[in-house]
């Protein structure tokens, strides 16, 4: 087998078979193939596209480039959940106290991202005290007493996809079904759960731009993942703008508790129901109808945000001790009028900016800073009326923050949350 | 500007402006942008193509990225001739002293090239004594003198097209009409050429497989070379059997020389007086008609013999050492019938093999290796005549020559040489 005229099978919109995609991946990882010729073939499959079984078998080469977490100690249905990357996104924190509540297991392994603001791993180092490292044993045990765990992952799972990721990231083919499905599939397929529900996010702020791209991408990673033996829902979700009012990890935290309490932002507060509704649903096997009763109940009498409390103490975290900056700073409207639109990935990129995420592997968060926004698209606003809170530690342009914000005369809708349910 | 937006532009096959194609080539030979961002955004090119103006403004990136050879010191117009790479293609060794034997000035800088055998500056090397290093006032005092001069090329002709070459040959990337196009007249327009002859090969033999891509390949190279104000021709040409009957350096210039004489095998010598015709109609401007009854009369009356005579001397060549090998061995057939097929290309991977083509740029060419065929296609051969005859200087298999042949019960007709002259 040759690099060369497996490029150009794909050049010419032929389809890969099995043997040459395991070569490229298994080629590429050992530095035969070179980047070069990598990011070639990865720029013909985003323009000629890939076929299902070619998608499925470029998945499960990725899946088994490196090591796969065994759940199967572990009893019951384990249920896992991912979203593509959205600004002010802390749904984790608060589906996973939900479902442990309710007698699913939750055992969750999870990596450093790079992004906006850290990944769940990085907003729950936030909480003083809270230990993310635990050995495989203690892992188990926890899980096993109180059923709720959620450690950094050890092992090096799906180094092909970091590999080719990276690839990605620097030659302009980021943006293909068959590459986004086969990257988030490997990963979560390597998480070994038995149930996924996947948050994909659509707008602006996403990488989905609009409904029609991220069906597709559903439709894709819900077969493949079916063809694995794995139940599967698929949300496709508005990122127009931030999910909640809270951007930056301790901030999060904070608002992921005031929802677990009753006293969250309304969209973030349905989005967790759904989701969460949807996960227990395949946990105990039990219709999605009957399992959103139940977690309406473990969110009214305080047994969502008990299981919460259990779990951050069980781990070490102190609850109180949630940092967030001392350095704020209120921002009110110059102007009177309606929201019409509030720019996610800006606002993303200037809590990075703030500290709040990571550029490289190496860079330390500041878990204290990030935004607080105090209208949604919809609302009005009054001059000198409050817009956002900015907490900080380094210096920032209060403009590039108001900029974020169109306030209009005429009034526009609010943005719908929930697209569509696969 | 920014590469990576560069790349999904043409990813999204959007036209690329002239300033981005220029930011492309600069930063690609000066290094910012990677060789893995370049091949993918040649991937992107060759799948999605790109528009006349496009492929016009890339040649001119990568003519201005190096320097260019000015003949404006020569009176008359100045004529060049190009072949697209064919097996056995010794025509421009036969066509510069026609050319010149009618008054047209010929003054050729020519480059070293990799491939089956070697460039036409290597096959005038396996003349024993040949000058190909001359200072630029010798080499325009001997055009002035005797009106031909073929001296190796001095200066950085096109680097941005050597750099991207390199990168296509080991990315998949070779086959698109906008890079080949791009990469041939970017050459061609720095030779410094008033009118431009191109020999586009056609067949399994050379980079266009049919005509219909030879086709819209010649199209686009002439409608570049008259935007830059060049008169062009572009021939059409058979490559599915080896032009003549000689391939290796030293045999074809003896080959060159029989047909000055006369003696040729009959398609190089009509394709030699077609090429010549359109050279000299360009040089005086004359019809082609009238061209070719001159073209046939210093044929005849040995004025173009002469002239080739004259300049190989001046160039301290003896006509009388070539270097041909003194080791042969003449194959017969051990069949009997209709020969329907000879193999150009791998009959130039063997000839290769023998030492007569370099694979990088530093192997040295053994002048005097190659085979002389002695029977084209549609002619008939009986068991025991001979089929070829084998100059060498190491070992090889004699099956793998004799297997580039085709023996068949029934007669083919003869491979039409001249598709079309556009």
């Amino acid at each position: 087998m040759n690099i060369i005229e497996i490029i150009e099978k794909k050049k010419n919109k032929e389809i890969l078979t099995n043997e040459e995609i395991e070569y490229v991946i298994e080629n590429f990882l050992n530095g035969n193939i070179k980047d070069y010729q990598m990011s070639s073939l990865l720029m013909a499959i985003c323009i000629n596209g890939m076929e299902k079984d070619e998608i499925f078998n470029l998945t499960k080469a990725m899946l088994d480039s490196g090591d796969k977490i065994d759940l199967s100690e572990i009893k019951g249905t384990k249920v896992d959940k991912h979203s593509s990357g959205g600004i002010g996104d802390k749904t984790t924190l608060v589906l996973l106290p939900i479902v442990a509540s309710l007698g699913v297991n939750v055992a969750k392994m999870s990596g450093r991202g790079l992004g906006f603001t850290g990944g769940t791993i990085d907003k729950l180092e936030s909480i003083d005290g809270f230990e993310v490292e635990k050995s495989r044993e203690d892992f188990l045990k926890q899980v096993e007493e109180i059923g709720i765990a959620l450690v950094s992952q050890s092992g090096n799972l799906v180094p092909a996809d970091k590999k080719i990721y990276a690839l990605r990231d620097v030659s302009g083919t980021v943006e293909s079904t068959a590459l986004i499905a086969s990257s988030i599939m490997s990963k979560k397929l390597a998480s070994g759960a038995d149930a996924i529900v996947l948050d994909v996010k659509v707008g602006k702020g996403a990488l989905m731009k609009n409904v029609e791209s991220a069906r597709k991408l559903g439709k894709t990673m819900k077969e493949i993942g079916e063809a694995f033996g794995k139940k599967m829902s698929i949300f496709l979700t508005n990122m127009e703008e931030p999910l909640g009012y809270a951007v930056g990890n301790g901030l999060e935290v904070k608002e992921a508790i005031d929802t677990l309490k009753g006293n969250g932002p309304k969209d973030l507060e349905y989005l967790c129901f759904k989701l969460a509704s949807q996960m227990v649903s395949f946990g105990l096997s039990i219709p999605v109808e009957e399992a959103e009763e139940k977690v309406k109940e473990v969110l009214k009498n305080g047994k969502a945000y008990q299981k919460f409390e259990e779990w951050i103490t069980y781990q070490g975290g102190d609850i109180n001790k949630i940092e967030i900056s001392s350095n704020y700073q209120e921002i009110r409207s110059s102007k009177e009028g309606f929201i019409t639109n509030i720019d996610a990935l800006k606002i993303g990129y200037l809590v990075k900016d703030l500290g709040a995420g990571r550029n490289k592997k190496e860079d330390e968060i500041d878990y204290g800073v990030g935004v607080v926004i105090h209208k949604k698209v919809g609302e009005y606003i009054k001059q000198g009326e409050s817009l956002l809170t900015i907490y900080y530690n380094k210096e920032y342009k209060e403009e590039d923050f108001i900029n974020c914000f169109i306030i209009s005369d005429k009034q526009k809708e609010k943005n719908k949350l929930i697209y569509e349910i696969m």
